[in-house]
């Protein structure tokens, strides 16, 4: 075993150790925690953007485009908004402890499940530093030990935070070893980590779809992974215009850059001829550009200032990330719900009908995390669905779907009190 | 790609597209479905038991042990028993559509969790032909998919009792191909399976500890496992001697052969040389081997007719299934915590106590799927919960632990009732 490996084996080792004890820490303890690391990135600000500097200097030097820059830039601002948020995830209430399902059995044994933390995460990101502190405070609130691993454009940047974190913690009872951080960026350590069954228990990727992939395909640990969003709207014949209209713009111009913005746009046939020209008018304005199959196109053909382009195979089921949308014209519901279906990456899907029947099959009949009647898919968010801070937004169906809370970095333990009760 | 494998992959989609429809099948169809299981299991009983008296035959003459020529054996009275199974899981309460967590939030769209099936299960399993019969109910029962692959000595078994589950729920409206069975055998096509993570969302291996080593460790799809049991039971100073003579008994002898028997007896100092030979008398009647740490066989080195070996260190940490149990004097309940930290497996474990803190301890800080204050381990089993039929018992932590049940087959989506939302 090469030294990088050992290394990471003992740090893993360290982490499962600290985790035993990090189970059972007070709520306070791990409140006064975060609120160490919220104070250290002020009092630490110099130096914690001279790293970053440095980080960003050189990967501006090797010729790395200005949104990968922008990703990887802290400002005093920013550290002051990432310290805000910190303090945000102190506030959320404990999902530790909670116990559920508590019955006396007729035997009288009283058996419950009370929730506990997982035990150890490894978090796999890239270039933003910002990561390393947004996960570092969830997985500590929720009472689990880390293993961050973030890419090598970020390095001076995340070496300076992890060592902030994990002197920060150390001064409020979380025992030693509950934040291990990888210097070594070597893509061999990462696929090793992947297979670590016996020391970590959650596997968390943070970063573009490739390393999604590539982490979901290599690793033997459980991975809880997202954030690819092959979001559709279906506008029903039964629809309601005017909510069609205002619903599809916001799902594609609210924030275009994000894993639940539309990317296609289903309308059934007899609707199509009243409302694409109305939609296509509002998009045009934010300048949308819409890859139409054969009948959409036709029907916008005749109205000038559209981005109108005929749409190809590889747009249905694409991921836009930017001010595009696919839209095609179906004929039935049936049809709608085919192509999602077939298409659809199990993110978020929308129905717009004032028909109750096919507003419920729609819902009924979408396997996906999040499904949607007369609203924008832009809702799905930790956030707006009260769950406080975000870890992600699971695609995958085990465990948790859809947006990721501090509970969903927990589990349950069965606790069973019994007065000297045998088996018969 | 191999014949082998491509029908392998056309399986795998088939199932797939029934799991769409099979998500929203009524719990009457279903039910339907696991009666004329069970009925056809009784009238087509000389054709399954002509399959596998050729399985039988092949494998005695292979030279099978007789443990497992028993596993693999069926006569009309295992197959009634099969049946019976069969219709306790149609009496179960069904687990899909249950809406739980559902809130209106401050702008008014209501949101709330539906239970909805995983999709598809793979099942991997050995020479347990009832295994076909177990899961493929437990998972039609919960609205799955699922794709089976038994082990090659009951082959016959396997396959005649896949195509009367096939040909049975075709007549209650479930979809075809939402039952499949591969016929082939071949390792590797098991190692493809495993990693054929677009198609099927959960494997559950069924077997010994070396298949489920196996699977664990070369699957990206997740696994829920489990099985593996090593369980401690620690008689703190403080225990009522009487029931902790009880529950060491029960928990070793009364089904020494199962994943929750007790392994290894923790018996503090001070109660050690009153405790242990009252709990070796006992366990000598039935015939129970005692594999001794020094302060144990010191102090029960006196009494004869105790099959008493010293220990080596691969007595702790590890599984007996037999009459064997490992056993040792520490010193404190520190030291039961540490030991239970290094050697357990995370399955079920007990204290013996009356110190109210002292059990309160345990509970708390001992890390495994059941933990049980004065009771026996041998508890833990899904029937016994409460739970219904047992898929398995779960020693890993994401989604689910400890026993296993048709809920636990199951994902949830979240159902999103706007009235023309968008997010500001």
């Amino acid at each position: 075993m090469t030294m990088a490996l050992e290394e990471l084996e003992a740090k893993a080792k360290a982490a499962k150790a600290a985790s035993h004890r990090l189970a059972y820490l007070s709520t306070d303890a791990k409140n006064k925690a975060l609120h160490n690391i919220s104070d250290d990135l002020l009092t630490k600000k110099d130096e914690i953007l001279a790293a970053n500097q440095f980080d960003y200097k050189k990967a501006e030097a090797s010729g790395m485009n200005t949104a990968m820059l922008d990703r990887l830039m802290l400002d005093s601002s920013r550290l002051e908004a990432i310290a805000q948020d910190v303090l945000a995830v102190a506030a959320l209430p404990d999902p530790v402890g909670e116990i559920f399902d508590m019955r006396t059995l007729p035997n009288g044994l009283q058996i419950s499940r009370k929730r506990v933390p997982l035990g150890v995460i490894g978090a796999i990101y890239e270039s933003r530093p910002n990561v390393t502190m947004d996960i570092s405070a969830l997985c500590l609130k929720s009472g689990n030990a880390i293993i961050l691993r973030g890419g090598k454009e970020a390095i001076h940047s995340n070496s300076t935070l992890a060592k902030l974190v994990q002197e920060a913690v150390i001064r409020a009872e979380v025992p030693e070893g509950a934040v291990q951080f990888i210097e070594n960026t070597d893509r061999a350590l990462v696929n090793h980590m992947l297979k670590m069954n016996d020391t970590i228990d959650l596997i968390i990727p943070r970063g573009g779809a490739g390393l999604i992939k590539s982490v979901t395909e290599n690793a033997t640990i459980p991975v809880v992974s997202g954030g690819i969003g092959v979001c559709h709207t279906y506008v029903d014949k039964s629809a309601d215009v005017n909510k069609a209209v205002a619903i599809a713009y916001n799902a594609k111009v609210q924030r275009p850059t994000v894993c639940n913005a539309l990317d296609t746009l289903l309308v059934h046939a007899e609707i199509a001829q009243l409302y694409l020209p109305l939609i296509a008018a509002e998009w045009a304005k934010a300048g949308v550009e819409m890859h139409c199959d054969e009948r959409a196109l036709s029907i916008l053909k005749p109205y000038s200032s559209l981005k109108l382009v005929p749409s190809v195979d590889e747009d249905w089921g694409k991921e836009f990330l930017s001010l595009v949308a696919a839209v095609k014209v179906v004929n039935s519901l049936n049809e709608a719900l085919e192509h999602i279906e077939r298409y659809g990456s199990g993110h978020s899907e929308a129905i717009i009908a004032e028909e109750y029947g096919t507003a419920m099959r729609f819902l009924n009949e979408v396997d996906a995390a999040c499904v949607y009647a007369n609203a924008s898919t832009r809702f799905t968010d930790g956030g707006q669905f009260g769950l406080g801070a975000e870890v992600g937004i699971s695609t995958q169906k085990l465990h948790a779907r859809g947006p990721l809370g501090v509970r969903e970095l927990t589990t349950y333990k069965w606790v069973i009190f019994g007065s000297g009760h045998v088996r018969p």
